[in-house]
């Protein structure tokens, strides 16, 4: 038996126990490894559960017990995880997380120190919750040279954005739902500014480019700004309101962006609802594919990190996860980027080809605004303009149709 | 360097060689692997093609030359194909293939033969073209137990019906355009029939299950009988009609199908239009994925090939790749399983209640029919009541919308 240990007993942490216990037999039937959990690091105890008898409180017993080769870390945020990750990477125990903000920050640390002790650091649940992402880029993808990756990579916005669209709701009021019900946290700012979805796009694309990607460099808006109004506008053109989160490299330069953008209704992202989440990727080869799944939830979470903790079972002593230069990939300034942009304003419509050249005008029977889609330009160019015209109430990017089609 | 040779410089075979040749560096880089074409394999020649200098026509230089650690067979059909493969891994040379026929018809035992000789015998690319989803089964889903697979699995038949959906055309009509553009076959039974998508359900039912399963086992119907009639129907239901072939798994029961349904628009393999396949898996901890991408095309297939190559390369002279019981798994009879069925019909509307209880009507203004959708009902019975009926023109079976929603 191949013992684990698991780092926290939250909502992962107690999926990732309930995986292994229900699915002990099929997975050592299809993966030839028989998985143990050994020892629950939480500092709570849980009276009654049959996980009481695997807590402990201190992580030390973890760390000397040399049956343990494979750490499950599911406490999330940046301290003790990280520490924790660190002794053990070092003591040569591979680490497998859902931690984002960890892999995040300290990815491109934390795999060095997993290579250089023989062991793994494996973060496919880190992005995209259960959607099979990191694995299927590093294994699948390997033929291809990657040039994009858009992803739906925030459930609670994918979730408000949906319910603002079918019911025609405010935000505020949307999200007020969202957190009594669980799918939106009391302090929900990570989610609806789009820190979350930013940290993701990072680490898929330093994995994607091969060079570490800085969270903190990607140009990041969130969706606390889009209106009913802008729905009403978005309907009128066929088109619907998702955060998307992406990259894009052509030549030697990648642009990352996280914006609510308007999707054409065609676009295989525009179907993504709830609290679903897709990532798309465009290879040089491969063309198109789209991964789509569950973003979070418990199991599905658990079933991404306990495949990681198979495939790190198979392979114990082995250092297999892919690792990207730790040089910073530079991102060239979106404000070159060149895209249509949709613009709400108040007055006169013969206004906006005054300043924005040809426009075309979006009927969405609202009272004294119009709204228009500008022809393709760059970010800074749009911006000089907006400031000029002066009359603009909201603006939001087109995404381009993707390439194959 | 790690030589391959590639049998059959066809449509896949040259894509294989673009792709190893286009993406040498940058597989290298990430996969930490030098591979090279050492032989191509054709019975032509083809002066004045770079590949030319590496054209044989006898697979014995190709099978007694040590180098070669890989082959690649992309000649399609069973024979040679067959031979060659079988010398190959008997000769302790893994083989990746796109070959759908060869997998669904011998590749029980080809993936035994490859164990005894500690070879691999891969297809990622015969189900589903570049999508990547048996490797996904393999090491993503894992920690699940699968109890649904339902694929778009054949591009030919997509295309056809989203043309007749999209232009009201007729079936007959858009396949003879679909062959003037090359999307389908001068013959095209085996895709408009369905038995491209059977053979292609039964590789990944076998590896989802963990049992062999018999592609002459699955109940198959293709397209060739939808109507525009019938689309203005299902367009008046909110629907589109889609070719599924799906297998799912309750219990210790096993059903398999291939037939054309209507999908709801909000279901994700709604959205999967023109040449794309898609294929959503269902999980017992991870819920509800799916995987989209090019189902065809020379690049995007030939990616697919050129994964699997690079992760023989990684663990050559170890058999990596999952196997199933050679036992062949009993399909329950599909009679038994049950859904609701919409009906198209001649007469008064309201005979359709006496036969099959409780209907609901369906408005698509079509002169001297109506139609209905029944309450779920096994296949049996609902074939024992259209017996009784009479007036039926046609039927079409409705998928359940996807478990997680």
């Amino acid at each position: 038996m191949i013992q684990t240990a698991v780092l926290g007993y939250g909502t992962v942490g107690s999926g990732v126990v309930k995986v292994i216990e229900t699915n002990h037999d099929s997975i050592e039937k299809k993966a030839g490894v028989d998985l143990g959990v050994k020892y629950v690091l939480d500092l709570r105890d849980f009276p009654g559960d049959p996980v009481q008898k695997k807590i402990v409180h201190d992580f030390d017993v973890i760390l000397s017990d040399p049956e343990i080769r494979i750490v499950v870390e599911t406490m999330g945020g940046l301290e003790p995880a990280y520490t924790f990750t660190k002794k053990a990477l070092e003591a040569g125990k591979s680490v497998c997380t859902s931690n984002k903000e960890l892999v995040a920050r300290h990815g491109t640390e934390l795999l060095q120190t997993a290579r250089e002790h023989n062991a793994s650091y494996m973060f496919e649940a880190s992005c995209g919750g259960g959607i099979p992402i990191i694995r299927p880029l590093r294994t699948c993808l390997c033929a291809d040279v990657i040039d994009e990756i858009t992803g739906i990579l925030n459930g609670t916005t994918n979730y408000i954005l949906t319910k603002m669209i079918e019911e025609g709701r405010e935000f505020s009021d949307v999200l007020r739902e969202a957190q009594q019900k669980g799918y939106a946290e009391r302090n929900p700012e990570a989610d609806v500014e789009g820190h979350d979805a930013c940290r993701k796009i990072a680490i898929l694309s330093s994995l994607a480019y091969g060079k570490r990607v800085d969270f903190t460099d990607v140009y990041t808006e969130g969706i606390t700004k889009i209106t009913p109004a802008d729905i009403q506008y978005a309907k009128a053109m066929g088109r619907t309101i998702k955060l998307l989160a992406f990259s894009k490299k052509e030549g030697e330069q990648v642009t990352a962006m996280v914006a609510p953008y308007l999707v054409d209704k065609e676009d295989p992202l525009a179907s993504v609802n709830g609290v679903f989440n897709a990532i798309f990727v465009h290879g040089n080869m491969l063309g198109d594919a789209m991964f789509y799944g569950q973003g979070a939830g418990k199991e599905a979470t658990a079933s991404a990190v306990v495949a990681d903790v198979i495939e790190e079972a198979q392979v114990l002593g082995r250092s297999v996860m892919s690792s990207w230069d730790p040089e910073k990939l530079v991102l060239t300034d979106v404000s070159g980027t060149e895209k249509q942009f949709f613009v709400r304003a108040k007055g006169e419509a013969s206004e906006a080809e005054k300043v924005f050249g040809p426009v075309k005008l979006v009927q969405a029977g609202l009272e004294g605004e119009y709204g228009f889609v500008t022809e393709r330009m760059s970010e800074g160019a749009f911006l000089k303009k907006a400031g000029e015209f002066g009359a603009m109430i909201s603006m939001l990017r087109l995404r381009d149709k993707s390439k194959a089609e």
